[in-house]
């Protein structure tokens, strides 16, 4: 039987402020990444979405960014290898404790924002995640983006890597997202993205935005929870995949 | 043999900004209490002294304390329960990490600052930090003021409590500190100061500011790094006690 | 012809974390309590609300708090006299130039949260708060609560006060607000309240929790816009003064 | 009689800690560049320097840079325009009341670190930056890099540009700054840079690292503070200056 897992951030508050609807997200997904106070996240809320996350057995990721939270670790920042290695390993290490302290633990890491999207190429801060990572735990899978230069260096670190595919992004022909700032960049029709994940996850192949088919790997697949459409649509996916056979269970 | 644990802390600048000497300190304590971040302390900074400490042999406590880097921890905060039990295992967690990384550990949990002072008193804090170190590890022991609402409170969740004394002090009749506004609150001369504890330590008593002898529970000695004054003070209670045939040793 | 003032808090949100409804409450409010980025407010939503407030001719008040962005200013904070009056100094100053550039100014100063509750007691933060409004521009009102040790230090400073009242909050018999934790403290029924709020204004008395009827002096009406039910309340404490013959309008 | 300015940056420090030696190069410059807040600078320790700014009758330029304390302001930040624009506002407006309440003001801007070497050439960033200085008060001069996108930003607004000479750096032939990664960066001896900055200065001439004889343009030459040899050199050229017939004074 084919598996897949569903992945989602969350905790992405802080104080007072909420973001998302972390209690409708831990219903449908079985992963989450918990932000770790970089980002977003203050102590109180992450452990409570850390307890909330044990109560219904959805595994935790520590999700990771550069320390911006006036920028919600959207923007690049130039930070230093050494400085970006010691930034990762304390966030990882917080989040070690709020899991465990809620009864669970953190079993992947997943890079957050400006952060993921940097390390796809910038060789030198994903040598410094993926350093990270292994230094706390060589056994934590790191999730991400196939092809990326956090994977190679992931890989090269003896980690595991679980690739994730993006239910409401477009493709190019090369593999790579379209980028937001393109036309036809994101889906919106759930019974179509639903499907879409489906064949995905079935078949390993994808239709990129020129028409043609291209392979993905895909362990995992990330939705987003923080408007009611993006709600909508991963509860599609999920019942479609399970109605197409598909088992939705975490990878760690 | 008599003995007796140093203890210093450390890893209290921030980003660009120093405090102290933590490498001069790193060759008179035998337990750093290494800052978390919170008050003070940028995680490459804090790996670093992490990693010096464990190069030199010498013990590493978390240092938790008030989310106050403006205020440097020393101004109280009248933070919830539930917001300070997970801001203190935040913190714990978050240096664990940095020491396992630099092949050491946490081994206790000491408060610094306002946060300190608080929890001599204030039952609800006392309980908030207490319990964070128990759910974290319930093994680590907690380093403060003997009678207070705090090792109170560590007791009561089977907590280990070490006592300290301050070797730069003046005590009062009840076994209090003397309050820092008061004239007469610090004493200056090392010698002094270290012949002091050389007899606090052997005989279990301290003479108060008012002439009075008091039984005081010594386990470590408090000493300050941040001044060329505060280390020559450190050195000289490290080779008095030393001298006086004390073995000067970590208490985990 | 009776007047009055609306005020409400506006621009506290930080980044991509969003609180209350900002543009339905310049719809409603005449005077906007603007964040100053202490407690919360990023400079580029203050701008988007300072636009937003003078292109409805809302009049701006600088709400300055405490350096507290986990707690949102709702923590009492032990800072010291000198640390506040700097710190108030600072987010006038830092508002000013926000207002200034959305064709506005700052024309009032109104503390917040757990400051605003503090300085109503609290002589040196209540001194430090008055004195920074003095510094900076003597011509500017404070916003606050009649009687408090706020109000006399901004009085002996020659600063002009403007005494709010509540809309939906009781009081006791001696004219301070019921605290939030006792039952009854916060009123819920729109007409009752807009009924209470036009009765407070015109006749310059208001029925306490025991039944009494006491004076209060009421030149600004602070009302909520956080939640659906805040909308609405303050919707109809607006129609209902308006209809009652009364002049919403600002104090400065 | 040629007159140059001598300009450095200032309280850098934030909370308990400090950087440089403020009340030395109050005593060399006539130029203070004084730090906002965003990557050093607490409210209380700027109000401070301000003051002493103030009574050296030295004057105070805003130091601006990225919201980034652990980093120094020293890392790039890929922050939109938009935001930038109002983080600059925000730290004009913030230092324009604290030196207003010292009893100074702020007379120019200057931005700092990876701001300074962004806007070189980032036509964005340069753009919301001197947009920023223009709306505030279009009256500023901002103080910079001869040939910058940043300078043609701010002449395109009606800013009056002050370029400015590095006293210790090396420079190319094309008339840009030797990167500090490369040999020969830096220059150390106090008596060659002072009588090289005296030849700037008096001749609009300086010599490149490749030999050649390049045009300078220098209304302003900037010191550093931060360390023993620091103040030396600052010093030295301040005195060289003098001896050589150049009247030291500010630009504004």
């Amino acid at each position: 039987m084919v598996a897949v897992d569903l992945n989602a951030d969350l905790g992405e508050g802080f104080g007072v402020w909420r973001l998302g609807d972390d209690d409708a997200m831990l219903g449908i997904v079985t992963s989450a990444n918990i932000a770790c106070g970089f980002h977003a996240g203050d102590p109180a809320g992450l452990l409570r979405v850390c307890r909330a996350a044990a109560a219904r057995g959805v595994r935790i990721g520590a999700q990771v960014g550069y320390r911006d939270l006036a920028g919600f670790g959207r923007r690049f920042i130039d930070v230093s290898a050494d400085d970006l290695l010691a930034d990762v390993i304390y966030q990882i290490g917080a989040l070690q404790a709020l899991a465990q302290v809620a009864g669970s633990a953190v079993c992947y890491v997943k890079p957050h924002g400006a952060l993921y999207n940097t390390i796809v190429n910038h060789r030198d801060q994903a040598a410094a995640v993926a350093e990270a990572v292994r230094v706390v735990d060589a056994g934590l899978p790191v999730l991400g983006l196939a092809g990326s230069a956090f994977f190679d260096e992931a890989l090269a670190r003896g980690l595991r890597t679980v690739p994730e595919a993006f239910a409401d992004r477009a493709y190019r022909p090369d593999g790579q997202l379209v980028s937001r700032r393109q036309p036809g960049a994101l889906l919106h029709d759930p019974a179509a993205i639903a499907e879409r994940v489906l064949s995905m996850v079935t078949t390993g192949r994808v239709t990129a935005v020129d028409g043609s088919t291209i392979p993905i790997s895909v362990e995992s697949v990330c939705v987003h929870g923080d408007s009611p459409g993006a709600l909508q649509i991963a509860s599609a996916v999920r019942d479609h995949l399970k109605a197409g056979g598909v088992d939705v269970k975490a990878f760690c």
